[in-house]
């Protein structure tokens, strides 16, 4: 998408540099800098202190991760052990595991000098197909927003929660891909944008790329969405995942189970948006199986933002011996989940596989 | 309740300064600072600009305004424009109007020259009375407490949103009265705080006295609380409020809903502790009828903490083009309500009337 005119991708190749380049997420949106990762352990570094983040995001910078890993040493000791140092660097987007398994599945077989070339190809195509699958899930998104327009006549109130734009994927973004798709359509559009407490994703990172988009927004305190949703200010609610299971529950940032009560209680659709790598057939009820990070209480006793001087600075929220403790995610039940948005169309939760027919 | 061992309230008499003094709690919990307030208009800007808080001590607050006023001033004119004042500082509490009105109630048929030491006396009866109350509202909250706790013999687990400790009112605090008490008694407890964005009141001030009295307790993003009480570690919601309304719907600090409906979801009991002061009697539909203050979008764009240098600083979380929304309170429908803690005993929110005879 575009950033003051010239259009990027979240993760790309550098040939001159040798290295991968990302958008260092940590510190927008308050300055904009790319960073050059050039080792596995780098990039492990990079997703867990979510430099880059974003369930397909993560999942497209674990393949780059294995490119640096064959370029560094394409033995297979070394194959096994950068495999499972990235599916360790976040436990609960399943997009890891499965970009780290296809990659594995490509890899292993070879011998090892084949093994860069081909690690190079299959990151590119996983960050190609990642735009491809949002493209999709924004144009079919974008068919309800379009219609809640032509029913309403007025500006369609989208909710969502956390970033799940195209920050949080290689482009386009999968909670946001509707509301572009519908936006560069023309429909008139205005997001609430929940701040995303600890780490405020939906403050810095949705409100920084809507507003570069030119789509209209306002952030709002996490608490804040109940009351609109019971003021009539809501028409729906979009919001990414981290894992969605075969039977449908959610796995997204903590709080997205709050809004989901919230828009069932005011009968307001709730819909996820998933590419299908996102979707973790092994798994069925959510609530039991889906490993939930416990994140650093770091992240809830300070926050950092600008300072009067422009610099970023960090200030302590908590008194002296109190302490803090930060669950990242939360599942919301499928019961509460109007449909699932993806690349094969919207389902509702319980027929997700009808979708995904091989998948079965 | 105690600060470093010395016998605090919120708000008291200086008869040397013929001032009233108040705990500064804008700086909380970085700094313990009193300020002196010596005319009306400073004690409505206190109280817009939030030095001194909660339904409770607002009315407090708004009484001793009322006695700087006859101070200043005995006249008629001067008693109802004060009085209208004070009742516009902050549009969503009842109990700041209900004191203003018991002011207005006495003086109004009194000569001027008898103003002043009437209205003088009527401020310290109600923060007495406020005081009563709260007590009252901690023994017969705890009595849920110990008994939950002698049935599970763990430590009972509390989550509570915003601040209705000691802080919000005279002394004792409504929603941790019955926390107090208990802890008083020796029944193990757990605290989960939610920092209460945008204005942290859960992270600044319900942390700081819990912990000063020594309560165990755990601040919490807000998001989180949904997600604690799916896995079992919530035994009981207590909240304050700033008006319940006759048939029990309880407005209280933005984001109160949310946890509602979360604890109605997983069979959690919510309670709301008030005193009576905080009842208002004419309205029946909360979410109607009750006026929600719009506080200013800064609240949500900027956040104060302590800097490294142990300084307050200020940072911006938002990208430059972005705007906020801030509604301050929201209405819990009575359906999602277990139980209302009154200083009369404890009742369904469709039985309160029954616990207040003379007010049906």
């Amino acid at each position: 998408m575009l950033i003051d005119g010239i259009n990027y991708r979240t993760i790309w190749w550098n040939a001159e540099t040798k290295s991968v380049q990302i958008i260092d997420q940590t510190v927008l949106p308050h300055a904009f800098e790319t960073l050059h990762v050039t080792t596995v352990s780098e990039m492990v570094l990079a997703i867990s202190e979510m430099r880059v983040r974003g369930a397909p995001l993560i999942g497209a910078s674990a393949a780059w991760g294995m490119v640096l890993a064959m370029r560094e040493n394409a033995g297979d000791a070394f194959l096994e052990q950068s495999a499972s140092a990235l599916c360790a660097s976040r436990p609960t987007a399943v997009n890891l595991r499965w970009a780290v398994e296809r990659m594995l599945d490509v890899l292993r077989p070879m011998l090892p000098a084949d093994r860069p070339a081909a690690a190079h190809g299959l990151a590119e195509v996983i960050c190609d197909e990642d735009v491809a699958l949002n493209r999709s899930i924004g144009r079919h998104g974008a068919v309800i927003l379009r219609k809640m327009h032509e029913t309403s006549r007025r500006p369609v109130n989208v909710l969502t929660h956390c970033n799940a734009g195209w920050l949080a994927t290689v482009d386009w973004g999968t909670a946001l891909a509707p509301v572009y798709a519908a936006f560069d359509e023309g429909i008139p559009l205005h997001v609430w944008v929940d701040e995303t407490r600890p780490r405020n994703q939906g403050a810095a990172l949705t409100a920084w790329e809507l507003g570069r988009h030119g789509v209209a927004h306002t952030v709002i305190a996490d608490n804040a969405g109940g009351h609109l949703m019971q003021h009539g200010q809501v028409d729906i609610v979009i919001v990414g995942a981290d894992r969605v299971t075969a039977q449908g529950d959610v796995c997204n940032k903590i709080g997205t189970y709050l809004k989901a009560l919230a828009a069932f209680d005011n009968q307001i659709p709730f819909y996820a948006a998933v590419p299908s790598p996102t979707i973790d057939w092994r798994m069925k009820d959510g609530l039991r199986e889906i490993p939930i990070e416990e994140r650093s209480p770091d992240e809830v006793a300070r926050i950092s933002g600008r300072m009067a001087d422009g610099k970023i600075g960090t200030v302590d929220l908590l008194p002296s011996g109190s302490s803090a403790a930060n669950p990242a995610f939360d599942v919301t039940p499928a019961r509460l989940v109007t449909g699932i948005m993806t690349e094969r169309g919207i389902a509702r939760p319980q027929d997700l596989r009808t979708l995904f027919h091989q998948e079965r």
